[in-house]
């Protein structure tokens, strides 16, 4: 058949969507699939017997990733992989992560039936806790795979109610054996929602992004005193909430300040001991910065850094700042980004480049071989949210430039 | 004997301390004893034999109220009272409310070893729930008792667990059959920890408060937006926690800005969803002003409210601010002020005229009748937390300046 007039079939991957969008569905319209939790099991449960209906090689790795490989004419070659992750935040939305899975599904099924061989062997990925919403931190099992992260300390990240990874991911049966690490892959390309207004706003389909911005966090720890509230005078008083509300305000000023594309935000805060008649003594918030720019990341933090410092001193509280997680920025391999731009102007989808504010598994796998990513609309820019959304005519096509993207990759020969 | 030479034993009032110190006791050195709790439950089995070892007619509420009462030679005169509440913080301290009910006891136990017979009844008193911080709102037996709250609305208050306050309250055994509706009383002393600075920085012993200052509570509820934070720009975000950090700032410059005795707090915030990676699209927090200006307080609220709706409409989010409680402030009794400061004259203790800023079930006893109390000093000016101390030489100092009270007053033949 003409390869040009391949398209994935629309009304199909809406189907699989749906289906996966009653796995953890809650009232307000969304999903909840935490990771290793008992949604996350069925869900993949149902996409190991859709990957199996469609005769491939199933497996699953150590970090509980797993992946459904279609052999190639020259099976030997490195793969050409797709995927993205079915976990999902509390409350989140029916899109992000999982439109990237069941568009290579989609891709997948649309080579199957009509008999499309390649030269290379394409592989699906559904990355385990990609959200770290769970488990922190995010991306972690492409980050082990990637060779990033250590396999025995993701094991051992326990949840809030202390459950520890490795052993949750083995009560689900999703420990395999096979080893998490990576293997030479030909292109790795995701297929994700948006997550931001851009494309909305102008008026576009398909995002190329050239990469993805760096993402450093950061905890802080304000401390103070202690004090019931009526007879505690106004001067004098230690009161950590108040010192920590001056910090929020100095990290929503810090990308103005610093120019340049940078987003900061305090998403994450806990108050203590948070009773009404008692001046709080403890605060910890978080701080999430991210740019395209690493350097200029760093010295925003040490400025930060220095500002929540004299903050602290002005209302005579302690301070303890932790640089928990950074990944710096990532750029996609260009010939790929080039060549989702080209897929997506051959569809005739008009396209936007862009980077990814959001991180993602292609983070890592960047790190680890050719990479791009493929995005499509977020209605409102939401996401994270219940009422995160994308039409599904945008989901198509952004699987379509998918399509377009592995057969073409999958077909190179070179080495 | 020469009554004004009657002293209380200090070391058996130590030992009460101690002892109900152990009622709950934290491994920060503090006591967590929340009301109805099984330590309540405790602390109350503790004080009733005690009270009926004095060979008092001990006495329970429909509100859970204990009272014990000693004859008077004129046993129809309406009594002396004295007394606080046995109940805590969580992670409170071994001296708030406490040392109110042992400074009592330690009252009762001297005139009865000596063989003092009084005029008028004395009855010590157990007020059930004065923290609030189990059930809302603080104060809340005294206030029914007062006929300030509505009993059976205080019975179904329900704790973060949904557990009923009625039905804790027969649980534990103390819903009693005496109608928690005040009666006529002579006098009403209650001995407390200052919870304050001024005692201590003064260099003083006996605190002599003229009254409390008036007690409103608010809850603020912001919305504004949830979004990941890593594609979403910094323009157009609508941020509730940034929105609540510049509204807790106001908070903090609100006494400065209205002038006169004034106290603003949030001790209190809950934000949502609080995951780092995601703009907060709700805060709930609240707001405690305190003033011995009723007026004022209430112009405060005024102007900060406004404040609030100005903060939310610049950062786009919606605001809901609910008035939750107020008490007015509370005049106490000028001749029992006098009093006190009287007897702890006499008693060679240097003294201090104060008000006090913490809500007292005195409050509500001075709606029903004669009212004052005597206040010892907090070191470093804690309390509602475990390292909360006063010395044992300011108890023993506070608790013969009640005797002295409760003896004249108790003496007094005046109808």
């Amino acid at each position: 058949m003409d390869l040009d007039r391949l398209r994935v079939n629309g009304q199909r991957l809406r189907s699989s969507l749906e289906a996966m969008a009653e796995i953890g569905a809650t009232p307000g319209g969304g999903v909840q699939r935490l990771t290793l939790s008992p949604e996350d099991k069925r869900a993949r449960g149902v996409l190991v017997s859709w990957l199996e209906e469609l005769g491939l090689d199933v497996m699953v790795d150590e970090m509980g990733n797993i992946f459904g490989r279609r052999r190639g004419r020259n099976d030997r070659l490195p793969p050409v992989m797709a995927g993205s992750h079915v976990d999902s935040q509390p409350k989140g939305g029916r899109f992000d992560g999982i439109l990237g899975v069941m568009g290579a599904l989609e891709v997948l099924r649309t080579l199957r039936e009509q008999s499309i061989e390649t030269e290379r062997p394409v592989m699906l990925v559904d990355w385990t806790n990609e959200e770290g919403s769970r488990f922190a931190p995010a991306m972690m099992a492409s980050g082990v795979w990637a060779g990033k992260l250590d396999r025995d300390w993701a094991w051992q990240r326990t949840d809030v109610d202390g459950m520890v990874f490795g052993e949750e991911l083995e009560r689900i049966g999703y420990k395999g054996a096979l080893p998490c690490a990576r293997w030479p892959f030909h292109a790795y390309f995701e297929l994700h929602i948006e997550q931001g207004p851009m494309l909305e706003r102008e008026l576009k389909t398909i995002g190329v992004p050239r990469g993805i911005l760096c993402l450093h966090w950061y905890d802080i720890h304000v401390d103070g005193e202690a004090n019931q509230v009526g007879p505690t005078p106004m001067e004098g008083r230690r009161d950590a909430l108040v010192a920590a509300a001056e910090m929020i305000q100095r990290v929503r000023d810090l990308p103005g300040k610093m120019g340049g594309n940078m987003v900061a935000t305090v998403g994450e805060l806990h108050n203590y001991p948070n009773s009404r008649n008692i001046i709080p003594d403890r605060v910890h918030f978080t701080v999430d910065i991210r740019s395209w720019d690493d350097e200029l990341a760093l010295r925003a933090w040490s400025r930060i850094r220095d500002e929540f410092a004299a903050v602290a001193t002005a209302h005579g509280c302690g301070l303890r700042a932790e640089e928990t997680w950074r990944v710096g920025h990532s750029e996609f391999a260009p010939h790929l980004v080039e060549q989702v731009q080209t897929a997506a102007e051959s569809l005739g989808y008009p396209t936007l480049s862009m980077v990814s504010g959001a991180g993602h598994d292609a983070s890592y796998a960047a790190m680890a071989g050719p990479t791009a990513m493929i995005f499509v609309p977020s209605i409102g820019g939401r996401s994270h949210v219940e009422v995160e959304n994308t039409t599904w005519e945008d989901c198509e096509a952004g699987a379509n430039v998918l399509l377009r993207c592995v057969l073409q990759a999958a077909n190179e020969t070179n080495p």
